[in-house]
Protein backbone atom coordinates (compact mmCIF):
# COMPACT_ATOMS: atom_id res chain seq x y z
CA UNK A 1 0.00 0.00 0.00
CA UNK A 2 0.81 3.69 -0.11
CA UNK A 3 1.71 5.89 2.47
CA UNK A 4 -1.98 7.52 2.28
CA UNK A 5 -3.59 4.18 2.98
CA UNK A 6 -1.03 3.80 5.36
CA UNK A 7 -1.77 6.84 6.90
CA UNK A 8 -5.71 6.21 6.94
CA UNK A 9 -5.45 2.16 8.15
CA UNK A 10 -3.60 3.56 11.11
CA UNK A 11 -5.07 6.95 11.87
CA UNK A 12 -2.29 8.75 11.89
CA UNK A 13 -1.02 11.76 9.63
CA UNK A 14 1.44 11.61 6.70
CA UNK A 15 4.10 14.10 8.34
CA UNK A 16 3.70 12.09 11.46
CA UNK A 17 4.48 9.19 9.92
CA UNK A 18 7.07 10.34 7.80
CA UNK A 19 8.62 11.62 11.03
CA UNK A 20 8.57 8.15 12.68
CA UNK A 21 10.16 6.87 10.00
CA UNK A 22 12.79 9.10 10.18
CA UNK A 23 13.42 8.46 13.72
CA UNK A 24 13.80 4.69 12.90
CA UNK A 25 11.09 4.06 14.97
CA UNK A 26 9.00 2.65 11.69
CA UNK A 27 11.16 0.69 9.42
CA UNK A 28 11.18 2.11 5.80
CA UNK A 29 9.11 0.52 3.38
CA UNK A 30 9.93 -1.45 -0.32
CA UNK A 31 11.39 1.55 -2.33
CA UNK A 32 9.64 2.04 -5.53
CA UNK A 33 11.33 4.58 -7.72
CA UNK A 34 13.18 7.59 -6.18
CA UNK A 35 10.44 9.10 -4.15
CA UNK A 36 7.98 6.15 -3.50
CA UNK A 37 7.90 3.42 -1.69
CA UNK A 38 5.42 0.31 -0.77
CA UNK A 39 4.36 -0.55 3.22
CA UNK A 40 2.60 -3.74 4.27
CA UNK A 41 0.19 -5.12 7.16
CA UNK A 42 3.76 -4.85 10.02
CA UNK A 43 3.52 -1.34 9.33
CA UNK A 44 0.36 -0.82 9.74
CA UNK A 45 0.42 -2.97 12.93
CA UNK A 46 4.01 -1.20 14.28
CA UNK A 47 2.02 2.47 13.93
CA UNK A 48 -1.17 1.30 15.84
CA UNK A 49 1.21 -0.32 18.49
CA UNK A 50 3.40 3.45 18.70
CA UNK A 51 -0.29 4.93 18.63
CA UNK A 52 -1.79 2.80 21.68
CA UNK A 53 1.64 3.19 23.95
CA UNK A 54 1.76 6.65 23.43
CA UNK A 55 -1.70 8.06 23.45
CA UNK A 56 -3.08 4.78 25.59
CA UNK A 57 -0.10 4.64 27.77
CA UNK A 58 0.85 7.95 27.99
CA UNK A 59 4.34 6.80 26.68
CA UNK A 60 7.32 9.53 25.25
CA UNK A 61 8.70 8.07 21.96
CA UNK A 62 12.01 7.84 23.36
CA UNK A 63 10.00 5.54 25.62
CA UNK A 64 8.51 3.17 23.08
CA UNK A 65 12.03 3.75 21.19
CA UNK A 66 13.24 1.53 24.07
CA UNK A 67 10.72 -0.59 24.36
CA UNK A 68 10.32 -1.76 20.95
CA UNK A 69 14.50 -2.50 21.65
CA UNK A 70 14.14 -4.31 24.32
CA UNK A 71 11.42 -6.44 22.31
CA UNK A 72 13.77 -6.94 19.32
CA UNK A 73 16.79 -7.76 21.66
CA UNK A 74 15.30 -10.22 24.39
CA UNK A 75 16.74 -13.90 23.79
CA UNK A 76 12.76 -14.92 25.54
CA UNK A 77 9.75 -14.10 26.94
CA UNK A 78 10.74 -13.41 30.01
CA UNK A 79 13.44 -11.44 29.26
CA UNK A 80 11.42 -9.58 27.32
CA UNK A 81 8.63 -8.86 30.06
CA UNK A 82 11.57 -8.04 32.35
CA UNK A 83 12.89 -5.87 29.57
CA UNK A 84 9.53 -4.02 29.48
CA UNK A 85 9.13 -3.84 32.88
CA UNK A 86 12.77 -2.27 33.49
CA UNK A 87 11.60 0.51 31.10
CA UNK A 88 8.07 0.75 31.94
CA UNK A 89 8.81 1.58 35.78
CA UNK A 90 10.34 4.88 36.39
CA UNK A 91 12.41 4.86 39.62
CA UNK A 92 10.72 7.34 41.80
CA UNK A 93 12.76 10.89 42.42
CA UNK A 94 12.88 10.03 45.95
CA UNK A 95 14.34 7.05 47.55
CA UNK A 96 11.77 4.70 49.48
CA UNK A 97 12.02 4.13 52.92
CA UNK A 98 14.26 1.25 54.51
CA UNK A 99 10.95 0.38 56.37
CA UNK A 100 8.60 0.33 53.32
CA UNK A 101 12.16 -1.50 51.06
CA UNK A 102 11.41 -4.12 53.95
CA UNK A 103 7.62 -4.70 53.66
CA UNK A 104 8.24 -5.31 49.83
CA UNK A 105 11.22 -7.66 50.78
CA UNK A 106 9.04 -9.31 52.92
CA UNK A 107 5.77 -9.33 50.55
CA UNK A 108 8.31 -10.98 48.29
CA UNK A 109 9.67 -13.70 50.28
CA UNK A 110 6.11 -14.61 51.54
CA UNK A 111 4.99 -15.18 48.16
CA UNK A 112 8.27 -16.89 47.50
CA UNK A 113 9.05 -14.31 44.37
CA UNK A 114 12.13 -13.24 42.71
CA UNK A 115 13.48 -9.68 41.73
CA UNK A 116 16.43 -8.66 40.64
CA UNK A 117 18.09 -6.19 43.57
CA UNK A 118 17.87 -3.60 40.70
CA UNK A 119 14.55 -3.54 39.39
CA UNK A 120 12.75 -0.35 39.47
CA UNK A 121 9.20 -2.16 40.64
CA UNK A 122 10.72 -2.94 43.89
CA UNK A 123 11.18 1.05 44.50
CA UNK A 124 8.03 1.93 42.71
CA UNK A 125 6.00 -0.23 45.21
CA UNK A 126 8.11 0.97 48.69
CA UNK A 127 7.96 4.43 47.39
CA UNK A 128 3.85 3.74 46.96
CA UNK A 129 3.54 2.62 50.60
CA UNK A 130 5.34 6.03 51.35
CA UNK A 131 3.17 8.07 49.96
CA UNK A 132 0.24 5.99 51.72
CA UNK A 133 1.78 6.13 55.26
CA UNK A 134 2.50 9.61 54.73
CA UNK A 135 -1.31 10.00 54.29
CA UNK A 136 -2.00 8.14 58.20
CA UNK A 137 -3.51 5.22 55.61
CA UNK A 138 -1.00 2.78 56.10
CA UNK A 139 -1.56 -0.04 53.72
CA UNK A 140 -2.10 -3.23 55.66
CA UNK A 141 -0.39 -6.38 55.09
CA UNK A 142 -3.53 -8.22 54.97
CA UNK A 143 -4.54 -6.09 51.83
CA UNK A 144 -0.36 -6.68 49.95
CA UNK A 145 -0.99 -10.46 50.49
CA UNK A 146 -4.36 -10.42 49.27
CA UNK A 147 -3.48 -8.06 46.08
CA UNK A 148 -0.43 -10.22 45.74
CA UNK A 149 -2.35 -13.63 45.68
CA UNK A 150 -5.21 -11.95 43.18
CA UNK A 151 -2.50 -11.02 41.07
CA UNK A 152 -0.35 -14.28 41.08
CA UNK A 153 -3.37 -16.01 39.55
CA UNK A 154 -3.62 -13.01 37.10
CA UNK A 155 -0.46 -13.11 35.82
CA UNK A 156 0.09 -16.93 35.41
CA UNK A 157 -2.94 -16.92 32.99
CA UNK A 158 -1.53 -13.57 31.48
CA UNK A 159 1.60 -14.67 30.94
CA UNK A 160 0.26 -17.99 29.19
CA UNK A 161 -2.35 -16.31 27.13
CA UNK A 162 0.44 -14.07 25.34
CA UNK A 163 2.45 -17.11 24.43
CA UNK A 164 2.41 -17.57 19.91
CA UNK A 165 4.22 -19.17 17.35
CA UNK A 166 6.41 -15.70 16.93
CA UNK A 167 8.95 -15.15 19.60
CA UNK A 168 8.77 -11.71 18.72
CA UNK A 169 5.19 -11.50 18.57
CA UNK A 170 4.52 -13.16 22.17
CA UNK A 171 7.17 -10.60 23.23
CA UNK A 172 5.08 -7.75 21.92
CA UNK A 173 1.76 -9.06 23.02
CA UNK A 174 3.45 -9.19 26.64
CA UNK A 175 4.29 -5.58 26.32
CA UNK A 176 0.83 -4.82 25.27
CA UNK A 177 -0.65 -6.90 28.05
CA UNK A 178 1.59 -5.36 30.49
CA UNK A 179 0.74 -1.96 30.05
CA UNK A 180 -2.53 -1.89 27.59
CA UNK A 181 -4.37 -4.39 29.79
CA UNK A 182 -3.63 -2.09 33.06
CA UNK A 183 -6.66 0.43 32.40
CA UNK A 184 -8.96 -3.08 31.97
CA UNK A 185 -8.24 -4.09 35.29
CA UNK A 186 -8.02 -0.79 37.19
CA UNK A 187 -12.16 0.00 35.36
CA UNK A 188 -12.80 -3.66 36.73
CA UNK A 189 -11.88 -3.10 40.23
CA UNK A 190 -13.73 0.29 40.61
CA UNK A 191 -16.58 -1.27 38.99
CA UNK A 192 -16.20 -4.57 41.73
CA UNK A 193 -15.85 -1.16 44.73
CA UNK A 194 -18.99 0.13 43.66
CA UNK A 195 -20.45 -3.02 43.73
CA UNK A 196 -19.28 -4.24 47.21
CA UNK A 197 -20.00 -0.91 48.91
CA UNK A 198 -23.70 -1.31 47.83
CA UNK A 199 -23.94 -4.51 49.06
CA UNK A 200 -22.40 -3.20 52.35
CA UNK A 201 -25.44 -0.36 52.71
CA UNK A 202 -28.19 -2.54 50.89
CA UNK A 203 -27.16 -6.05 52.14
CA UNK A 204 -26.72 -8.61 49.64
CA UNK B 1 0.55 25.92 64.69
CA UNK B 2 1.77 28.96 62.15
CA UNK B 3 1.89 28.84 58.64
CA UNK B 4 5.24 28.58 57.95
CA UNK B 5 5.18 25.06 60.20
CA UNK B 6 2.26 23.87 58.21
CA UNK B 7 4.55 23.91 55.22
CA UNK B 8 7.40 22.41 56.75
CA UNK B 9 4.51 19.39 58.18
CA UNK B 10 3.14 19.30 54.56
CA UNK B 11 6.03 19.70 52.57
CA UNK B 12 4.60 22.61 50.11
CA UNK B 13 5.60 26.00 50.25
CA UNK B 14 4.02 29.09 51.57
CA UNK B 15 2.88 30.25 48.46
CA UNK B 16 0.83 27.68 47.24
CA UNK B 17 -0.80 26.89 50.55
CA UNK B 18 -1.80 30.36 50.07
CA UNK B 19 -2.85 29.72 47.09
CA UNK B 20 -5.45 26.80 47.91
CA UNK B 21 -6.62 29.12 51.23
CA UNK B 22 -7.88 31.51 47.99
CA UNK B 23 -8.95 28.83 45.82
CA UNK B 24 -11.02 27.19 49.04
CA UNK B 25 -9.37 23.61 48.82
CA UNK B 26 -7.80 24.34 52.44
CA UNK B 27 -9.91 25.51 55.22
CA UNK B 28 -9.10 28.86 56.43
CA UNK B 29 -7.42 28.86 59.58
CA UNK B 30 -8.58 30.45 63.42
CA UNK B 31 -7.78 34.25 62.80
CA UNK B 32 -5.38 35.79 65.88
CA UNK B 33 -5.42 39.31 64.65
CA UNK B 34 -5.86 41.03 61.26
CA UNK B 35 -3.10 38.93 59.47
CA UNK B 36 -2.13 35.76 61.17
CA UNK B 37 -3.71 32.71 61.73
CA UNK B 38 -3.23 29.40 62.87
CA UNK B 39 -3.90 25.77 61.66
CA UNK B 40 -4.40 22.30 62.81
CA UNK B 41 -3.94 18.68 62.25
CA UNK B 42 -7.08 18.68 60.04
CA UNK B 43 -5.27 21.39 57.87
CA UNK B 44 -2.06 19.13 57.52
CA UNK B 45 -4.09 16.19 56.78
CA UNK B 46 -5.94 17.93 53.95
CA UNK B 47 -2.65 19.44 52.52
CA UNK B 48 -1.37 16.13 52.55
CA UNK B 49 -4.59 14.73 50.84
CA UNK B 50 -4.45 17.36 47.91
CA UNK B 51 -0.84 16.94 47.29
CA UNK B 52 -1.41 12.99 46.91
CA UNK B 53 -4.43 13.44 44.90
CA UNK B 54 -2.01 15.92 42.71
CA UNK B 55 1.15 14.48 42.66
CA UNK B 56 0.46 10.97 43.04
CA UNK B 57 -2.81 10.36 41.02
CA UNK B 58 -2.32 13.37 38.38
CA UNK B 59 -5.22 14.83 39.16
CA UNK B 60 -5.79 18.88 38.23
CA UNK B 61 -6.86 20.88 41.24
CA UNK B 62 -10.48 21.12 39.45
CA UNK B 63 -10.94 17.32 39.79
CA UNK B 64 -9.49 17.18 43.82
CA UNK B 65 -12.01 20.08 44.26
CA UNK B 66 -14.86 18.21 42.83
CA UNK B 67 -13.28 15.08 44.88
CA UNK B 68 -13.24 17.35 48.18
CA UNK B 69 -17.12 18.38 47.33
CA UNK B 70 -17.94 14.58 46.27
CA UNK B 71 -16.60 13.68 50.07
CA UNK B 72 -18.59 16.61 51.77
CA UNK B 73 -21.87 15.52 49.91
CA UNK B 74 -22.03 12.15 49.76
CA UNK B 75 -25.09 10.64 52.04
CA UNK B 76 -22.96 7.19 52.97
CA UNK B 77 -20.32 5.27 51.87
CA UNK B 78 -21.76 4.08 48.52
CA UNK B 79 -22.42 7.34 47.52
CA UNK B 80 -19.09 8.67 48.37
CA UNK B 81 -16.94 5.62 46.63
CA UNK B 82 -19.93 6.18 43.54
CA UNK B 83 -19.36 9.67 43.35
CA UNK B 84 -15.24 9.72 43.39
CA UNK B 85 -16.02 7.12 40.58
CA UNK B 86 -17.78 9.47 38.61
CA UNK B 87 -15.55 12.26 39.25
CA UNK B 88 -12.85 10.29 38.63
CA UNK B 89 -13.90 8.40 35.81
CA UNK B 90 -13.28 10.57 32.31
CA UNK B 91 -15.25 9.73 29.60
CA UNK B 92 -13.16 8.92 26.78
CA UNK B 93 -13.61 11.77 23.79
CA UNK B 94 -14.58 8.95 21.42
CA UNK B 95 -17.51 6.17 22.36
CA UNK B 96 -16.93 3.21 22.94
CA UNK B 97 -17.67 0.54 20.06
CA UNK B 98 -21.59 -1.27 20.51
CA UNK B 99 -19.74 -4.44 20.65
CA UNK B 100 -18.02 -3.91 23.03
CA UNK B 101 -20.20 -2.30 25.29
CA UNK B 102 -21.95 -5.33 24.62
CA UNK B 103 -18.91 -7.36 26.26
CA UNK B 104 -18.78 -4.98 29.47
CA UNK B 105 -22.81 -5.76 29.97
CA UNK B 106 -22.51 -9.23 29.52
CA UNK B 107 -19.46 -8.93 32.04
CA UNK B 108 -21.46 -7.51 34.39
CA UNK B 109 -24.59 -9.97 33.94
CA UNK B 110 -22.30 -12.51 34.42
CA UNK B 111 -20.91 -11.09 37.58
CA UNK B 112 -24.54 -10.07 39.27
CA UNK B 113 -22.65 -6.29 39.05
CA UNK B 114 -25.02 -3.75 39.20
CA UNK B 115 -23.59 0.03 37.10
CA UNK B 116 -25.51 3.06 36.70
CA UNK B 117 -26.48 3.47 32.86
CA UNK B 118 -24.13 6.57 33.00
CA UNK B 119 -21.55 5.17 34.94
CA UNK B 120 -18.13 6.37 32.99
CA UNK B 121 -16.72 2.91 34.38
CA UNK B 122 -18.52 1.29 31.62
CA UNK B 123 -17.66 3.30 28.68
CA UNK B 124 -14.33 3.24 30.15
CA UNK B 125 -14.18 -0.34 30.22
CA UNK B 126 -14.88 -0.57 26.80
CA UNK B 127 -13.09 1.94 24.91
CA UNK B 128 -9.84 0.13 26.46
CA UNK B 129 -11.28 -2.67 25.06
CA UNK B 130 -11.70 -1.20 21.47
CA UNK B 131 -7.98 -0.27 21.75
CA UNK B 132 -6.90 -3.58 22.47
CA UNK B 133 -8.87 -4.76 19.61
CA UNK B 134 -7.69 -2.32 17.43
CA UNK B 135 -4.29 -3.60 17.87
CA UNK B 136 -5.55 -7.32 17.04
CA UNK B 137 -5.12 -8.01 20.07
CA UNK B 138 -8.56 -8.64 21.69
CA UNK B 139 -8.97 -9.63 25.09
CA UNK B 140 -10.39 -12.86 25.83
CA UNK B 141 -13.34 -13.24 27.92
CA UNK B 142 -11.73 -15.91 30.30
CA UNK B 143 -9.28 -13.07 31.21
CA UNK B 144 -12.19 -10.37 31.64
CA UNK B 145 -13.77 -12.90 34.14
CA UNK B 146 -10.61 -13.76 35.41
CA UNK B 147 -9.81 -10.09 36.37
CA UNK B 148 -13.84 -9.88 37.59
CA UNK B 149 -13.32 -12.46 39.87
CA UNK B 150 -9.92 -11.39 41.27
CA UNK B 151 -11.26 -8.04 41.86
CA UNK B 152 -14.44 -8.95 43.76
CA UNK B 153 -12.56 -10.39 46.26
CA UNK B 154 -9.97 -7.89 46.82
CA UNK B 155 -12.56 -4.91 46.39
CA UNK B 156 -14.96 -6.21 49.55
CA UNK B 157 -11.62 -6.39 51.71
CA UNK B 158 -10.80 -2.99 50.53
CA UNK B 159 -14.32 -1.75 51.06
CA UNK B 160 -14.29 -3.16 54.44
CA UNK B 161 -10.79 -1.88 55.65
CA UNK B 162 -11.77 1.70 55.31
CA UNK B 163 -15.13 1.47 57.29
CA UNK B 164 -13.88 4.08 60.17
CA UNK B 165 -16.43 5.47 63.00
CA UNK B 166 -16.75 8.75 61.39
CA UNK B 167 -18.54 9.30 57.73
CA UNK B 168 -16.56 11.51 56.59
CA UNK B 169 -13.16 9.85 57.53
CA UNK B 170 -14.70 6.43 55.76
CA UNK B 171 -15.71 8.35 52.45
CA UNK B 172 -11.76 9.98 52.49
CA UNK B 173 -10.12 6.38 53.14
CA UNK B 174 -12.41 5.01 49.88
CA UNK B 175 -11.51 7.78 47.61
CA UNK B 176 -7.59 7.72 48.92
CA UNK B 177 -7.88 3.73 48.80
CA UNK B 178 -9.48 3.71 45.14
CA UNK B 179 -6.79 6.02 43.82
CA UNK B 180 -3.50 6.08 45.79
CA UNK B 181 -3.51 1.76 45.89
CA UNK B 182 -3.75 1.69 41.98
CA UNK B 183 0.12 1.81 41.71
CA UNK B 184 0.99 -0.51 44.05
CA UNK B 185 -1.83 -2.97 42.73
CA UNK B 186 0.02 -2.27 39.57
CA UNK B 187 2.99 -2.87 40.81
CA UNK B 188 2.36 -6.21 42.02
CA UNK B 189 0.85 -7.28 39.10
CA UNK B 190 4.16 -6.31 37.15
CA UNK B 191 6.39 -8.31 39.62
CA UNK B 192 3.91 -11.32 39.32
CA UNK B 193 3.90 -11.68 35.71
CA UNK B 194 7.82 -11.67 35.72
CA UNK B 195 7.49 -14.09 38.07
CA UNK B 196 5.14 -16.17 35.87
CA UNK B 197 6.76 -16.01 33.01
CA UNK B 198 10.28 -17.08 34.78
CA UNK B 199 8.39 -20.07 36.15
CA UNK B 200 7.32 -20.48 32.38
CA UNK B 201 10.96 -20.39 31.54
CA UNK B 202 12.40 -22.14 34.24
CA UNK B 203 9.93 -24.54 35.07
CA UNK B 204 8.53 -24.00 38.55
Amino acid sequence: MWMAELATRSGLSVPTIKYYLREGLLPAGVAIGATRAVYDETHVHRLRLIRALTEVAGMSLETVREVLAGIADADNLHDAVGSAHTRLGTLPERPASPSSMQVVDDLLRRQEWELDQDSPQRSVLAHSLDTLAALDFPLDVTILDLYATAMAGVAAAEVASVLAEDRDQSAERAVIGTVLQEPVLLAIRRIAQENASRTLRDGP
